[in-house]
């Protein structure tokens, strides 16, 4: 599959042959060729925004091109190609997403709307599509496979079925369908998951998976049924059995996922050929995109764990091209586009500049046009006019249960997953009472696309002091998600985010201390990233001000209602066991 | 692309689940890992054809398969590919020629049926696929790209454009566009290549190329045009420049290009990644397949050539499926095709046994089904009415030339490439004499498609002693082409190959010493591998008996027409500059 498609081949083929000129040669570069894994001296011509040729060294051309730029002998690298995100969870839309990673050398995404999707539908997928064309680089879509993550555990706005997938199929820029996350029912073969991926099979495009965990038969079986990659591998073994098998694995080292590289590479040892090894970001925010870098922090990461810099770099461009299907993407070559960054170091630091299509849209680490669009009118996507009063925050008892009650107790067990232990919680005027134990809080998760379903559990060990955290980023569905201690707290952060459009905000006695506002969909505002980062900034200090454990507060409540996720969690519906597909008794008989 | 669509994915993920069984497991192989580069100990699961999970030693199912085959501590090895060959030029008919390989360990060719689509069009094509069903292996084909090598050189019995490119992209078994030949047409952007490779481009179908001896600007210009590989590298420099620029290439041990693998290696020296170099045959005769095996062959060519086993095994699996797109080749792993043979070393030798989509072909070297088809009436193709006396095949000097006249002598260069000098030579009742010079023959190209043209040249160096050597296999028209000392064992010669419909014969005294016929298309028989070596093997000694040089004359006679090629040749229309597409006088002025 081309990038760019009706590419002026006469022209290029032309130029190749020295009749006509050529817009640009970047010269005088050391050459990073991610195809044989060579490093040599070479200038690359371009025309239209296609590589022309990679002249190396002392190869002279008997037709000069309109416009020279020297590299100065830096490394030139093709730029780095993230195979799968959420441009949603950067809090950033599109076009600013774009113009924050192309400064740390991203020249391609392959994102999944499907943020947006839960919330909005296809409206706000193609709302995606559209903004993504503003961005200074390259931004490819999925269709979003798994709207909702799980049919039946929690309520959003908007449902995706093999109809939907295949109206987005027929989108440009959309090259795929996105992370099966419905690990279950691919391996069940249940009938939503088998049309979806039917679609798929008979487009003949990249079908992403979502494997957590996941080994043995049931990789085989899941494997089997059409996703050909995986992002959430978590052990060796598990990056170990799916690259044995074929399936492409995408190292992260996301916002949630940090520190598990060394682990996923274990799993590589011994294997002579890792062609299928790309990288993948999944989920960032803007300010780490700001201190840390985007694809290029988890090269950094890499190197640090030992990886050899021309193999993280063909990870993070050629591989990751191939694993979508790409063709002239990922590799500075004849036919390829010339979208590619000059760096002092192989190290993972931020490139000196880059081009996209030929086009420089870095230099000295700015970006050339910093133009950014105005104020996006969008809907109001949060609907939580069924909540009423303080006391719809409340968590009710069972009738007669006397003066306790065995109550499930959510914690967490690990990165991202969570369990559930009933426990013997004193009940006061009917409702549960946590205030004698410091380490209780509740959660409330109320759905915010119109239906008012909510549930209310308790949660032991968020680190939760006083007052209340509040989000309408909650994935999947996004729904009005809040830890608190005191309903009062909850209710007003309620009203906070309901009158705003959506974000995350943190209250006490009845106070919002701050707020990051995000009106697109309650997932993105229409900041840069240095305005993101730095209102995120304060609201996590204002978090933390309410608790005692402060690390990663807003990922935390952002992850609790991941319905795929084969573990316990909490939806509008329930507190649900993502195991068996089952929703768990709130309370137990005495 | 996959290889077998419509597979039934829910009863494949039900049996890797294990909730029913498989059909087969072939069980204590050795298994060696073309994906990851791995060997351990492994059996495989198999259902409908396909692979449902490979299990480590130790790993046991639930569900134990219907049947088990004990590959009895044996290399598992995936079957092998041949990207690009003509199997006209094995002289067999695609099921014969299928039943010869897969002894060899192939599982999958991609052929280039254009020796008979010069021949008989798109009928000769669509014969081809047809028979190919019958093959115990899998045969795709592209769709000839080159229908004449090279417009306005030759005459030949038909003519593809983008058109009938487009018709053939619509057959099943038809994954791409064959190599494309005429490259000047390519980098000069002539109209019917650029139509021809824009109907690939449309298709987004692969694009095989054929670029002996292209490099630099050229061959930037040619890549970008379209075509991906190249199986026509002579030197390392090529390969090198072909392969940093992304480039397939398809290393070859053909029946004509034995020997160059060391150089061709040399040219990845240094070289990291070499994931684009695959394994073709390209032209290889019976006996050749019978002798010395088909892909296997190169591999231990390679092997002497200090290629490690493991590479060049993925060489000859793995890079080939995914050079060609296919996504369920070239491994064995869960959803690819159980195509694989059991080898007692990697060493090149032919298989124990051999399994092709699931069901064993081949056991202890032999066919499992002996079953072969029985005559197959085809339209005879040789059309040589208009030469009506042994006079036909003398060479007429200009009038009024004298008793001498500079006359254009045909010579070899290398491999496959031939050149032109202008010599003195005696003119005798108006006709050339070359009875004086015992190194000197004469060579006539005869259309045999309807157009009655002819060349007549003088060839040194042949080897020819008396009598005439005549072929209706001569790339790519297939002309009739003879060479000889006498001309009226030229004429019998041209009476007994249209007799049998085409061929290959020895001509001494105007008697016929052996024939090898050759019905279908004059360029295949319908035998066996070994009936095809054993005949082959009498005609080459009737031929040797002909001559003083011995070795590939059945070869020297069928490339000395092959207008893509940058050198002279002889066509039909006269001696042509491949080039620069231009005519030679035959005859210079005193």
């Amino acid at each position: 599959m081309e990038a760019v498609k009706n590419k002026n081949r006469s022209r290029l083929v032309a130029a190749a042959m020295q009749k006509i000129p050529c817009d640009l040669t970047v010269e005088n570069s050391t050459f990073v060729n991610v195809i044989t894994g060579e490093i040599y001296p070479a200038s690359v011509d371009i025309l239209d925004g296609v590589v022309v040729r990679v002249r190396e060294e002392g190869v002279k051309t008997q037709m000069p091109s309109r416009e020279t730029y020297d590299a100065g002998g830096r490394y030139l690298v093709p730029g780095f190609f993230d195979t799968h995100l959420h441009i949603e969870s950067t809090m950033m839309i599109p076009e600013n997403f774009g113009r924050a990673v192309v400064r740390c050398g991203s020249t391609t995404v392959v994102t999944d709307p499907h943020e947006i999707a839960n919330v909005c539908g296809i409206p706000g997928v193609k709302f995606m599509l559209e903004n993504a064309k503003k961005a200074p680089m390259r931004i490819y879509a999925l269709s979003p496979s798994c709207v909702p993550s799980v049919e039946g555990a929690e309520g959003n706005g908007a449902s995706f079925k093999a109809e939907e997938i295949r109206e987005l199929l027929e989108e440009d820029s959309v090259v795929g369908i996105a992370e099966v996350m419905d690990f279950a029912g691919v391996i069940n073969d249940v009938p939503r998951m088998h049309d979806i991926l039917r679609a798929g099979h008979e487009k003949g495009v990249f079908i992403q998976g979502h494997a957590p965990a996941l080994v043995d038969k049931e990789l085989a079986a899941y494997y089997i049924a059409g996703p050909v990659s995986c992002h959430e591998s978590r052990r060796g073994e598990e990056v170990k059995q799916k690259l044995r098998m074929g399936m492409h694995v995408n190292l992260q080292s996301s916002s949630i996922l940090g520190g598990l590289l060394p682990s996923l590479l274990s799993g590589m040892e011994g294997m002579r050929y890792k062609d299928n090894v790309s990288i993948c970001t999944d989920d960032i925010h803007a300010k780490d995109i700001l201190e840390t870098g985007h694809i290029n922090r988890v090269v950094k990461h890499a190197l640090a764990a030992g990886v050899d810099p021309v193999e993280i770099i063909r990870f993070a461009t050629y591989n990751a091209a191939r694993e979508i299907g790409f063709t002239d993407l990922g590799a500075v070559a004849p036919g390829y586009m010339a979208d590619f960054q000059l760096l002092d170091a192989l190290d993972g630091s931020n490139p000196k500049t880059v081009f996209v299509g030929g086009k420089m849209v870095v230099e000295n680490g700015e970006l050339v046009d910093r133009t950014q669009s105005g104020e996006i009118p969008f809907p109001n996507t949060v609907h939580l006019e069924q909540i009423t009063s303080p006391d719809d925050f409340k968590l009710r008892a069972p009738e007669g249960c006397g003066g306790f009650v065995k109550t499930a107790v959510l914690s967490r067990t690990g990165v991202m997953f969570y369990k559930a232990d009933y426990e013997e919680l004193p009940v006061k005027d009917g409702f549960i009472d946590i205030s004698a134990d410091p380490e209780l809080c509740f959660v409330a998760l109320c759905n915010r696309h119109g239906s008012g379903s909510r549930t209310i559990a308790v949660y032991r060990g968020f680190g939760l002091e006083k007052g209340a955290v509040a989000s309408t980023i909650s994935h999947d569905c996004h729904n009005f998600t809040v830890v608190y201690k005191d309903e009062a707290d909850a209710y007003a952060a309620a009203r906070e985010l309901e009158s705003c459009g959506g974000g995350i905000t943190a209250v006490e006695n009845g106070k919002v201390l701050s707020t990051l506002d995000l009106p697109i969909a309650g997932l993105m505002g229409t900041r840069s990233v240095e305005e993101t980062a730095e209102i995120a900034a304060k609201v996590e200090e204002a978090i933390a001000s309410l608790c005692y454990g402060k690390e990663g507060m807003l990922l935390k409540t952002a992850v609790m209602a991941l319905a795929c996720l084969p573990c316990i969690m909490i939806t509008d519906k329930g507190i649900y066991n993502g195991l068996n597909g089952v929703f768990l008794d709130e309370f137990l008989p005495g």
